[in-house]
């Protein structure tokens, strides 16, 4: 049986993503915020918003903190309480866990949720050293490991484990830029080869340049609401049924098996249990695909197929468009792009535009389920959310 | 009517505030949550906390962001879901508030909450960089403005306008040092004269150095309960009747009135209104007193005095134990110290003993309904909670 909603989506904005200059994050929120507005006339913002809840990963890039007010005054919705979450790449799927869970606590009716990053105004050097601060100072941060360096290693031992090969990765990429090339908010929109990507420069064995997210600018946005009162701003509600979140441990020196996502598994079965589905019964996935190999080693742990399959899985086209389970259809954070605080609300978006058939030429059709899975760091933290069309 | 409690505080703990060397803030917050673990011998961590939410300024004083899930596995609790809020020196406060929400939600039903900062190993020079980023980027920190400068620029406003003395702000130094030199947990054990505060050397005019708060290292760190559960755990529950937040503009130079603080005024009348409670029934306040200024603004913001009176309020020794209403009894933020994302919590331990009667020297003689007010930057959020002792 579907589990009822925790809470309901009744209208959804996106920055376009890229490289956005002159701009501040502040301004590319408005951006994102102002299409969720727009699409819902029925909402009057400064009446009807009781509460926003910021991902935002990084206050060194444009060394701002204090988000939330920064935010509910670019806005003009002070004095409107806020919240700015963290939890690094997963910054935007935890602030919706925490908007979900006002909504459910019945002491807000309606909810912004969002999250935004601008990066690309800094040096790559820069960058790198403001995402490692997502992993473990005195174990891994010291010792000059960065994230590519870390995925390198997950790779590695799913190669050895699985005989998962470069090519199986390399899918995963073209799979995601095929998409991205009908999405017109993506940051890259054309398709590349498998030869492409193996031939492209090597960032740390087995990964290369194209199979990593690339550093982006954007901004992503939703309202969510009481679901008794979703009709009275939408007719086309989408309901969130489950929302859970997981940790392990910060640094992946301490992990027994770097095979596998202790987070997304913890969090998924969780969620599937929360919303009485199975992973069967999913029509749409967004899943955090920082580099190829997390998307691999996310079919198996989020029950897509079995433990050691996701070479096979994306070797099948199962996950295209079309196939078994449709993953990151907007083109995944390798496409799209990856403004690190942005990427949880924005899977959400694109979920939402699926489950409302406005996805466009990507269109799912007939899509009713949706799940989005949302990482920090090196799976440090996660959170997974389920989503059904509503009637 | 007093309000239904919306959660339940079973358990607190603190760490010793000052200057802690040697330690990651991991290692502080360890310190706090083991006080807290220690005084509640039938929770069981692993088993029983559902969700952590903690309140962390800086990632920049230790390169570390990706609060939540260090704190789960320094603390043995992954894979257990987990929160960071930054709402700068409101983070925990912002922690709280979202803790008592998920409570509310029933979706989980024993949440540890906390905050934690570790600052003294930097400079002085990048504490004021770190603690600037609360404020606006483009239009305050581009010129130069630090908080000193913007808290004595509500000074002068308010003695301008209220005719507010020199010795009145050196008086709530006066009172707090008073009260944390009883304080086994205060940075600075030991009282200090009018005389003194007024020789000190100036920081910011009319703000001298004993004006201001320190710069401190320390955690803090609560258990929550569903109010129904609370028996279960301890035999002197303490209930969360209230809590509010609100936003004001991020500028100060946007508000309209220096004198005032908008987000204490907002989020203090909602929290009275769902406490159904006066300022006149609270027998014990702990306020953000960064700056000697704030804490005489609040006096009249959250309704302690009527608004102008904050100076005549501490000189006739109502917020003193004793007084009419006892302020800032752990020594606030003055003496006690500011970890900054420590510190919504440690308001919240203060109470906690208050109306337990763990207090000792300072303890307030049958306290039974306590307020917090925790704010962040000049003043750009704030959250505030009410408690009431159980039976």
């Amino acid at each position: 049986m579907v589990g009822k909603p925790l809470a309901t989506i009744v209208s959804a904005g996106l920055s376009k993503f890229g490289r956005r200059e002159g701009l501040y994050w502040r301004e590319l929120f408005i951006e994102a915020a102002t299409e969720a507005f727009d699409r819902c006339p029925n909402l009057d913002p400064r009446k009807d918003i009781k509460a926003i809840f910021v991902g935002h990963m990084g206050e060194s890039y444009e060394h701002q903190g204090h988000t939330a007010p920064t935010i509910t005054d670019w806005l003009g919705l002070t004095p409107v309480q806020g919240f700015r979450l963290e939890s690094a790449c997963a910054s935007s799927g935890a602030a919706l866990r925490c908007a979900v869970m006002a909504i459910a606590s019945g002491l807000v009716d309606v909810v912004l949720v969002g999250g935004v990053e601008k990066m690309t105004h800094r040096s790559t050097a820069e960058v790198t050293e403001f995402l490692a601060m997502a992993s473990d100072f005195p174990f891994e941060q010291w010792n000059g490991l960065t994230f590519p360096g870390l995925y390198a290693l997950m790779a590695t031992a799913h190669m050895h484990k699985y005989g998962t090969r470069e090519e199986q990765l390399a899918m995963v990429a073209v799979k995601n830029h095929k998409n991205a090339a009908i999405n017109p908010k993506a940051q890259f929109q054309r398709a590349i080869t498998i030869e492409e990507v193996l031939k492209s420069r090597v960032i740390a064995w087995p990964l290369k340049l194209y199979d990593c997210s690339p550093i982006t600018d954007g901004a992503s946005c939703a309202i969510l609401v009481r679901p008794e009162l979703a009709k009275k701003f939408t007719d086309t509600p989408v309901h969130i049924i489950a929302s859970a979140g997981a940790t392990d441990k910060i640094g992946v020196y301490e992990r027994e098996d770097l095979t596998t996502l202790l987070s997304a598994r913890v969090a998924s079965q969780e969620a599937y249990r929360m919303a009485g589905v199975e992973p069967k019964d999913i029509d749409v996935a967004e899943v955090h695909d920082c580099f190829t190999i997390a998307e691999i080693i996310l079919y198996e742990d989020l029950g897509f197929c079995p433990k050691g399959y996701g070479g096979k899985f994306i070797e099948e086209g199962q996950p295209e468009v079309g196939g078994k389970i449709p993953v990151n259809t907007s083109g995944g954070l390798k496409a799209k792009g990856h403004p690190v605080g942005a990427t949880g609300v924005a899977q959400l978006y694109e979920v939402y535009l699926q489950l409302t058939n406005q996805a466009g030429p990507r269109q799912v059709s007939g899509a009713e389920i949706g799940l989005t899975h949302n990482m920090g760091g090196s799976g440090a933290s996660a959170f997974v959310h389920i989503y059904k069309r509503g009637d």
